[in-house]
């Protein structure tokens, strides 16, 4: 390995100020270029000013498949990469360009080991607006996202499940790289997500990826033909990677579900697995799980695959995962036994519609961002009682004073500085809006 | 001006990443956000990978007339601005982005202050393959570029040119920008280049500038398109401005007469300020020296600028100006009274044409980078005697070992690295081929 990573005597290093260049004008990085600035941003030779001039110019150029390809290869490959001989079951994971509400993953990855899949899933930060499903996860005491390598390979075995925090050692370069990013306005930049959230899911030991690449006012992507871009991207340069991949473009102009908040979307993480059904909600566990089995090869068709998915979601039998997964981490499991015990927040007022009208839109992503306030404790904690249910979606006809949520608070102050974001995320209409399709388009 | 130039209370600042990505976006800043970057810059709180990702996106997305009169108006403001209130004379300067063998500038000074007018030329560093005026000048010696500004002050007054290195008073945010912008592949970004050249000239204390965009193969501009915009910027934000201004924009695909190097292009000058003719050179002086003339309002027609600025050109009083810069520079006119006391190159030697045919294309950068290798000194400082002198131009055509140009150097190994420039710099086809226009557009 040491070998094939390091650059060759035959090749001269360019200057930084000459690849930014090459960019710029629209042309194609040789393997080695790449190879080159991957090790640059690695040993930290590249200077910051250079490395930002560089991801813009990837922003409005873009790279080639083949490039991309590359880029993702030497992410990984500087980086740990874990692999699961032991694990004989197809291993596959999901992963999904933010979203708010979007309490599918949790549902999903359970679903899919009660189908005979090993899901090895590993998390990053999540950003601004949106809820990192860890944080959902460890509004049951005790879960741990942190557990020793021996420990995540026996859970995969076992369980067929496991989402922790991704680790450090994964992928450095897009570590660096995002930090950067984060900062300099490149992040929806597509070929670097693409080898970014690539680069991560294989370094994990999956072999194959669902994408759920959303797209609108809830997601990273707020356009249709970037997030078109994107799965279409993310399918092509996996496959020339060899790995598995389908991704579903799908909408995000609105929370998922009915609440948002980390107590609240737990709660209904484990009603929809307890057979209550939602159907935005519903339609995309469906589609995804089918996604998943098909892909895994544990189905034969289409139809069957349909079925066994939804088996499991209502059986019982992905309950049962994800309490295994809960109690392998260390959670307290009677919260999933009784989610009574879920703590409650000391007040509940509904916002009251202005007018009557139609739900016309909803800003999802700064509906959620009114959540991240009311869920800041003044110690930095997070508060898992709090956050908003029972929300109106679009469509929907209100009447003046109505409910189009219920606020679950435990500080007056924050539920000040929330009440602006919650209420100017919603646009009451005297019409019925159109509904906007949940599944624009799928790439495989 | 203090008050004017601190950000209103008004103002909340906004984070430099939102302004990336505002200009990423398309869209315009507003004259309070311009400020708001230029301060940034200047007092060093803007990261520099977050001002190389600015001036990409900037580079990608460009800046209106507005914003770059904004930013060109605040370069000039926090910096030093010369005011020549004592100069009774209309004070105008020329610019040109690159050239190579342009000699013109040299010609035009003394020329304009023949014809009345004060010129006030602060020049910067050149780049990369091009050779500065300040460094044909240094041929002579005893010039000195830097003088005390009471001095230069009366130099206008007395001469009515100079033409000294710029001082690092003058617009330190361009400088800092330039040297950021050299090193991300962002120099040629039309808005900070029309910002760049704008802010510095204005600075001297010019009334008015005549600038000479050229394009092609030895010019910092290398398409015509984007010569033709960056003139129609600079003149419009000049305008803006409220200075006079004219562009023309001019062909740079081959060297501007027939010598390339310090003393060899000073010695060039004499020859043509002592009458003697180039046809290339003698338009180019012919059309800036009208245009000078014109916008200085020294001539009352087209016709009389066009006879003043011949007459002068060949009567002696061009070339008395620039004897009396030199001597008010400390510059030996020895010199200007007798070329022949520049020194000679050790060795003379041809450059052989490879077979007959026709000069088809020169690349005058790399001509000029096997120039600049020829007069490289070990000990850092420039060899004023190398160069090369009877240049073949476009459309000449050669037999086979025929000269294709006049080496002069002084080092073997010097010239072993230069030749493969210089040789790889000519290609010879059996067709003549098509000029160029020397003049392609007029913008005023």
């Amino acid at each position: 390995m040491e070998t094939e990573h390091t650059i060759s005597r035959n090749f001269m290093e360019p200057s930084y100020a000459y690849l930014i260049e090459k960019k710029r004008d629209g042309e194609e990085f040789t393997d080695e270029e790449i190879r080159f600035i991957t090790n640059s941003i690695l040993d930290k030779t590249i200077p910051d000013h250079q490395l930002a001039a560089l991801a813009m110019a990837i922003y409005f150029q873009g790279m080639t498949p083949q490039e991309i390809a590359v880029l993702t290869e030497e992410m990984m490959l500087t980086g740990e990469v874990f692999e699961l001989p032991r694990i004989t079951r197809p291993k596959l994971d999901r992963y999904a360009t933010g979203g708010v509400g979007d309490k599918s993953g949790l549902v999903l990855i359970p679903l899919a080991a009660a189908c005979g899949i090993a899901v090895p899933s590993m998390i990053g930060e999540e950003e601004g607006f949106v809820i990192s499903d860890l944080d959902k996860l460890r509004s049951i005491p005790g879960f741990q996202s942190e557990i020793p390598h021996d420990q995540f390979m026996k859970q995969l075995q076992q369980v067929g499940c496991a989402i922790i925090e991704q680790r450090p050692e994964i992928t450095p370069i897009n570590n660096i790289l995002y930090k950067m990013r984060k900062e300099t306005g490149t992040v929806p930049s597509i070929p670097l997500l693409t080898s970014g959230l690539l680069s991560k899911k294989f370094s994990e030991g999956a072999d194959g990826l669902v994408a759920d690449v959303k797209w609108g006012n809830g997601a990273y992507v707020r356009d249709v033909e970037s997030a078109k871009q994107l799965g279409r991207m993310v399918t092509r340069v996996a496959k020339s990677m060899n790995r598995k991949c389908v991704a579903l473009v799908t909408d995000m102009n609105q929370p998922l579900g009915s609440c948002v908040g980390t107590g609240l979307e737990m709660q209904e993480v484990l009603r929809l697995l307890r057979g209550e059904s939602d159907p935005d909600l519903d339609e995309l566990i469906l589609r995804l799980g089918m996604e998943m089995v098909r892909l895994a090869g544990v189905a034969g068709s289409t139809l069957s695959a349909k079925q066994m998915v939804r088996k499991h979601l209502t059986d019982g039998i992905a309950l049962e995962k994800l309490r295994q997964m809960v109690e392998a981490q260390g959670g307290d499991v009677s919260y999933i036994d009784d989610p009574d015990k879920f703590p409650k927040a000391k007040y509940v007022k509904k916002l009251p519609a202005s007018k009557r009208g139609y739900v016309h839109t909803i800003n999802a992503g700064m509906l959620a961002h009114g959540v991240k306030i009311l869920a800041q404790r003044r110690d930095g904690t997070i508060d898992h009682a709090v956050g908003v249910s029972e929300i109106k979606k679009v469509g929907y006809q209100v009447k003046q004073g109505e409910a189009l949520m219920m606020i679950h608070y435990n500080d007056e102050i924050n539920l000040e500085s929330a009440l602006e974001f919650l209420r100017s995320s919603y646009r009451l209409a005297p019409k019925r809006p159109a509904q906007n399709d949940l599944i624009v388009e799928r790439v495989a």
